[in-house]
Formats: C-alpha cells, structure tokens, sequence
C-alpha cells in the first residue's frame, strides 16, 4: 500500500515537473514588423519584463529584421537582388517609419520630439537596455536569406543569435507570454 | 515514512496550485492598433470570451487609445503637441477607419450597412456589451502621455483603468490566452 | 490515514490531468491579415509546428478569408454588395499583396523569384503541405457573412471547417502557443 501510494507520488512530482518546464517566467515574441510604432511597444514590453526578471526570447523575421541593421556597417558581394532591397528598407532602427501619420517623416520626428519632451527612452536606448538586461534577439535565419541579408551589417548587440522557426516555436512553448507584433 | 509522505503531498499540492494560478481562465489582449476591423475583431473576441465567463483584460496602447475617446468631451489646457496630434487621430470608436479598402470612408459605410443588415452588433454596441459583461479596460500610461491624451476626455465606461506595462505583463502571465491585436 | 493520503493523491491527480489538458502541444493562431507576407510568416510557422507533431489550429477571419477563395470557382446567387466585396478582394493566396514595398506588384514578384531562387517553398505549397500534415483551418462563420463569401468558393483542403469565435477560444485556452497574425 504505502509502495503504491510512493509510487503514485512520484508519478505527479514528474507530471508537476514537466507542467512547470512548460510555463516557465519567459516572454517570446515574434517581431515582424518594421513600423517604428510597433518595434517602440515590442521594445518597451521586451524591457518591462526584463526589468521585472522575466526571461525574454525575441524572433525577428520579415521586415523586423532591417530594425537590427546597422547603417555603417557595408558589405560586399551581394548580388543584384539583395542589393535593391537593401537599397530599399530601413538601415536600421533610426530609419524606420510610422505605421500612420508618418507624414514623410514630419510624425516621426513629432513622436520622437515628444519622447525626449518626457523623458521617455528612445527606440535605441531601449534596445541598449534590452541589451543590458540580457534579452535575447534571434533573427530569423529563413527571413536573412530572403531579404539577401549578411550577417557582418548587423549592429553589434549582446545576445545575438540566428535560427529557424522551430527553436522559436520551442521557445515559445514554454513560455507564459507569446505576442506576434 | 508517512510524515514523509504527507511532506510530499503538501509540496506538490502547493506546486499544483501555483500552476492552477499561473494559467487563469483569463483572456488578455494588447490593442495597439486603431483601425476599425482589428478593433472589430478585438471586442468580438473580447465579447465571446467574457460571454463564455472568462475574464477579459484588456490592455490599451498607442493608436488604440484613440477609438476611447468621446468626441462630445472636451478638454482644456493641452500644450499646441498635444492639440495637433489630438486633432489628427480619431475622435472614439466611430470615426475608425478601416485598414484596408477604407476608400475615403466608402468601405467603411459599406461594412457597417453589412453589419446592420445581418444584424451583427456594431463597435460601439460591442463595447457596450463588453462593459456589461465586465470586460476590463486598462489604458496604458505611457501612451496617454505620449498621445497628450488627458483622462477627461475619455468615454464612460464601467471597467476603465489606467496602468502601465508591468501590470498588463502581471495580467497575462497569469491567462490562458494573450494575443497582440 | 491511509484513506486520508489516497484522497489526496486523487485530488492532485484529477488537478494535473486539468493542467495537462489546459496547456496542450497545440498551436492556435487567428489569421486575419491578406498580406502576402503575412499569410507567408504564418504558414511558415504553422508548417513548422506540424513538422514537429504539434497539433495546428487556424482560425481564419475578415481579410485573411479571401486567402482561401478558389479563383477558379464561381457562385451564383450573391448580392450586389457581396459581388462588390467579392470583386474587390483577393482570389486566393496567388493575388495577395505585401503590407509593404509592393509597388503595383513588382515587389511581390521580386519576393517570389527569390524564393524560388532559394528553394524556399511558396505559399501555395506551405498550403499544400499544411493540408498534408493535418494542419486544421476553420473559417471564422461572421465573417463570411460580413464578406458575402459563400462555401462553395473556398479552395479544396482536407481539414477545412466553419465556425464561431467559442470555437476558437476553446481551441486557444488550451494550446501552449497562441499568435494572433
């Protein structure tokens, strides 16, 4: 009897176990887009939870991933399609515009006026927190051959990393917040 | 031996239950986004969701702040930032415009003619609705700041509050679903 | 005492088994965007989970619906306004466009030439093999309605099915991961 019952308990040490691998204090997000607005919130939650010692895993893919270059990085080699939509997007997170009200540029500078107006940290200085903090930024490996991206234009962060979709989907399993944004 | 195992039982208990607390039957939503359809999409889930007796908490952030707006209150003493950016974003929820297909506002009558034609509830009546069922609305400080958006010219709604980051993170570790709309 | 302890024993289990039910290998994503690239990210996940067992649930609805028409298919019966909508929108994933950079649909070519080029699969194949892995599709019934869509245009796919937003919420209560795309 009291085998069993020893039995028994271990069985749900081992099930509570894996229950609490599986909502770990982790934040993943996906950050898709380039929007100056949505990199802004996708930042600042990125930092407010690793303020608050959560774990923060961030996958950038798509558009999102020209917010990480950096503009006086150059690289050589490149073929001709790589080149044009390189020409194209954004060199990096002072480059990006609005989502709305972008106005050629006139609402972006609005924004970023009123953010110094109240002391409100800026794109950069979040990311250099976020650095600080230990978040960790993946890039999308998928999305770097599509956008004909080289590693070496990329800016210089703590935590960098390149991966597919199936390291984030593991990261995101276990964690107890997941945003697409 | 069965002290040990009443020992065992009590940890695991305690486990159990700060599992059962990190996984609410609890809905948050970031609404980062003022077009009409995401914010359609938004109170319908919302609306579903609190139907079903989930608890909904919903987290207001940049654009979105704009639908909460009631375009009969006025404000005062709002430095000229504040009064171009107030000026150019919508005046609450029936001024949204639709993210595509919006057309100078064609589009957007169109859907609404649809929506009282197959009697689908309207934005304005889903929001009244989510205020019934006690769907929380927290507005995120930051943004209202940011917007130069004073809390008097908000609408009359039951659940509203005001936080920032940290809470909405506090909320939605807690949920069982989180989507960033 | 004996009694006492297997009483208790019951209890946690029949709480862990609730745990384990709550937090299934299970993706949920609402699809609500047509933008090509968006439709891409959210495939290229959905195939990816798939491809390591996790059980996919998508939950198309408004834009991303049209996603899903078989241009080849015609219906009778609609009205003026759902032939309107029906004219306007994309027939199926082929005529989708990006969020950004599409200029008139060269930069959607330009996307597609390189993807081939790179041998990474289009989204018509993602779909293809969506279906095949057992990825479930259900189309949101609002939104039909709202689109004026009808049954018989939606493409051929194994595992495609309607439904309300209560599905949809049952679905992502209990899945590890939800995105809203």
């Amino acid at each position: 009897m009291s085998e069993t019952v020893d039995e028994k308990i271990k069985v749900l040490e081992k099930k509570v176990e894996q229950l609490q691998n599986q909502r770990k204090d982790q934040l993943s997000m996906v950050i898709f887009s380039n929007d100056l607005d949505k990199i802004l919130a996708a930042l600042v939650i990125a930092v407010g939870a690793a303020a608050m010692d959560t774990e923060v895993k961030l996958f950038f893919t798509f558009w999102a991933i020209s917010a990480l270059r950096d503009k006086n990085k150059k690289t050589k080699g490149k073929d001709l399609r790589s080149k044009m939509f390189g020409a194209m997007l954004p060199h990096g997170i002072s480059q990006l515009k609005l989502s709305k009200m972008n106005m050629e540029g006139m609402g972006k500078d609005m924004i970023k006026k009123i953010m110094k107006h109240k002391n409100i940290s800026s794109p950069e200085e979040l990311l250099t927190t976020a650095g600080e903090l230990g978040v960790q930024i993946d890039i999308c490996e998928m999305s770097m051959d599509l956008m004909g991206f080289k590693k070496e234009e990329m800016i210089d962060y703590p935590n960098l990393g390149y991966c597919g979709v199936a390291t984030f989907l593991a990261d995101a399993g276990e964690s107890s917040i997941q945003l697409f944004i």
